[in-house]
């Protein structure tokens, strides 16, 4: 029994997306700049490939900018909207407290170079409430980004309601969509995005590579200066097959999206009911405006580590929350942004299933989780604080 | 006929890193930051290349930041010596006029930022004099970045004696190898390099990777901010594959190196002499302190671009110079940097010839470019005004 729970932290590349990329590095491997023929070949997929992401996201291609990943896309969109700001004065940022740390590190840095960030509260279900983004929307506001859904608690956020009040307000609206992309059906014209992150390995592409959609008028700001790719804008020769192979995995993704959704989000909902039944549990953010693959949950009394451990053991593989901090001891920023408690927080268990997926999976996991939450409470000090009534319980 | 003869522009991935590529995405793809087995797994892939890359270059695993490519490479090296000179009010750099747009651009916004920069003289024969490098660093040097071996006319620099000035003077050497590694044996320790830059795709691996060498004890500042990988030094999920089929491919690279450099500079040899035979021509650079692949020549009173398509026709695969700028009509500032007038800039042609190329290919490409010479000439009003004495020849 093997069963992948962490298709949030990776997925793995697509037999589709393998072949493109597999194909491509040995037939189009040429430099996209270079004028002969093998170079044409390779430019073409090149464009082709711009073609068919910004179709695919309702987007012109010439606002497509493709990047090493989400993190960068992240990066650059914020820089790049920081520099119009600048040039303004125009020196405050809107965000919100349970972004990634693409986002939350970029927002730091620019905070020392003397900008003001406003980290909007995302509440106890983790949804921004857009009269609240309104409200914080100020003459020197020069960007408002918010995730599209959350990597961690999955919740889904009212894009569409966010960017219409960005439009009205005239403040550059950015989304990190890393989770949404793939998952989501996405249009960036629909949804008032102005700038929109993607990372190909979160929808069964490689690694390394993602993208960033820019409206047209808004002028980016270079993080890798250089050569004069990508209209100039993101330098360095093309990762054509990466490329090619991300197009490849959003195109078989949208095809299959709607069935795999609803497919996804009723065993989702079973892995809910089933979880919820294991006491003094709780589930971490929304239960209906959600991922369909996304489930997360604290149990009182444990340590998240040991239990991601056990369940290895039993075949589970799964994450206490994001796998870019998993180097850190420190509890999730984004179970503390929506109140759990220190202690709490450390308990959790994020789930993000992929269409592979078996009823009989949902089952094991269930009954799994069952068994090593009771298990790790039988020898935890917390939980014998809890149980004589030392402690109180919180969930 | 088909020869590609433009290997400083990109490499054909070789079918070794093919198969580590397509394994490392089938096998290993999980994330490294993840704590269960496909997760660590894929950690170990990556900790194992990394141990491989240092080696490779003698150096200690925990010096190398794996990254998208040499452009990055550059701009984070680059940017973490500014870093580092700012904290002291050390703000001068010393760099050259002929190097890649990916240190010459960055070097630009830091000199928008308030940097004072030197560059330094590269004379006729495409070579800095450790002397004037010696000369040129003042109290407030915070860096010098010169490039191993240049990407358009592959002089190879006296990178150990200038290397030697900067630990003797106490500023920091930063080098962009990217057309040394895997083409010339690298040692950064004997070679006195603080930083160094390489891109895997320039030695046939993939494309979209590459490395920075940072010597203990230098601290790098991100490009890219986010979660804790790389040290929490370059943020996003790692390119496991691409990393795993760079280290195949430079392995290969070194492994065969002295042989392959001792055959290519046999065939480069024969390439000079064959088109240095074609009246009014020049070779760009010097002809012993030079890339084993490269060849790089001026042919008065034609233009670039024509002479590749036309060799192009013929099966010939070259450029005029380097493929980042191909955008672009200027004529290279590498050709300007050793003196060249803008007009015999304009028809230059680099070959970089790979391990794949044979003796008859050699005769073949000296006979079609003294064709396409002569044929280009032949209606060319440059040329007129050369032969009747209107203008004077200059090469």
């Amino acid at each position: 029994m093997a069963i992948y729970a962490d298709n949030a932290a990776t997925t793995k590349i697509s037999d589709a997306a393998l072949e493109t990329m597999t194909k491509c590095m040995k037939e189009n491997w040429g430099n996209p700049s270079s004028l002969y023929t093998v170079g044409q070949d390779a430019k073409e997929v090149l464009e082709i490939s711009r073609e068919e992401i910004a179709s695919l996201i309702n987007a012109d291609p010439r606002e497509i900018t493709f990047t090493s990943g989400g993190s960068e896309a992240d990066n650059q969109a914020i820089r790049s909207a920081a520099a119009i700001g600048k040039r303004k004065g125009k020196m405050h940022i809107i965000s919100t407290a349970f972004e990634h740390h693409a986002v939350l590190h970029t927002l730091d840095a620019l905070k020392a170079e003397g900008f003001e960030i406003t980290l909007l509260d995302v509440h106890e279900n983790g949804l921004v409430i857009p009269g609240e983004v309104e409200a914080a929307i100020r003459e020197d506001t020069c960007l408002v980004t918010v995730m599209y859904a959350n990597n961690e608690i999955g919740t889904i956020q009212p894009i569409r309601e966010i960017g219409q009040i960005c439009r009205k307000k005239d403040v550059i609206f950015h989304t990190d969509a890393v989770q949404a992309v793939g998952h989501l059906p996405i249009d960036v014209a629909a949804d008032n995005i102005d700038m929109l992150s993607a990372s190909a390995h979160k929808f069964h592409g490689p690694k390394g590579v993602g993208f960033l959609y820019t409206r047209k008028g808004i002028p980016l700001t270079n993080i890798i200066n250089g050569g004069a790719q990508e209209r100039g804008k993101r330098a360095g020769t093309e990762n054509v097959p990466g490329i090619a192979a991300m197009v490849t995995a959003l195109k078989e993704a949208c095809a299959g999206m709607e069935a795999n959704a609803a497919s996804l989000s009723a065993k989702r909902d079973a892995l809910i009911k089933g979880l919820g039944a294991i006491p003094h549990s709780a589930l971490n953010g929304d239960a209906v405006r959600r991922l369909p693959g996304n489930v997360n949950f604290c149990f009182e009394g444990i340590e998240g580590e040991s239990l991601l451990l056990l369940l290895d053991d039993k075949g589970i593989q799964a994450s206490s929350g994001s796998a870019c901090t998993s180097g850190s001891l420190d509890p999730s920023h984004v179970l503390l942004a929506i109140g759990r408690v220190h202690d709490v927080a450390h308990g959790s268990l994020r789930l993000s299933i992929g269409e592979d997926i078996t009823d009989r999976d949902v089952e094991y996991i269930i009954r799994s989780v069952g068994e090593v939450v009771e298990y790790l409470r039988s020898f935890s000090p917390i939980w014998r604080d809890l149980t004589s009534g030392k402690k109180q319980f919180i969930l």
